[in-house]
């Protein structure tokens, strides 16, 4: 199964958020990507869709924006 | 295990996180509510904390609100 992209930025929330999805989803299901220190990737998940974190995009491409963390203008500083 | 609760309202918003919400957790380990419908679960899902649909109890109690469709308010109507 194609994996869900789990993308954070660290912030209290976003833990929180990671912690639950991975206890449903299972964490063979989904990688976790930190664009606070990732900033490589930031370019990425906002191609995907993503406008805050923490978010999750799953594998047939859906955004679920999840609680509110920080917007991506937040992650790039 | 104890089953995560997906609450909505029927909204497009809603319908579109609870198909992927059960394609990620399998729909075993969901109950889904429409308090749209089910007008008595509103003061069930308040006091669980949800502040807006659609959103995910998760069998440890957090709440995960899941993109934005209604506030409780847009759905007391």
């Amino acid at each position: 199964m194609k994996k869900s992209i789990f993308y954070h930025a660290g912030c209290p929330v976003c833990i929180s958020a990671e912690h639950d999805m991975i206890a449903l989803i299972g964490a063979e299901g989904v990688e976790v990507v930190n664009i606070g220190e990732e900033k490589a990737r930031i370019a990425e998940a906002e191609s995907a869709g993503v406008v805050s974190v923490p978010a999750l995009v799953a594998p047939n491409g859906n955004v679920l924006h999840i609680n509110f963390g920080a917007s991506m203008e937040d992650v790039k500083g």
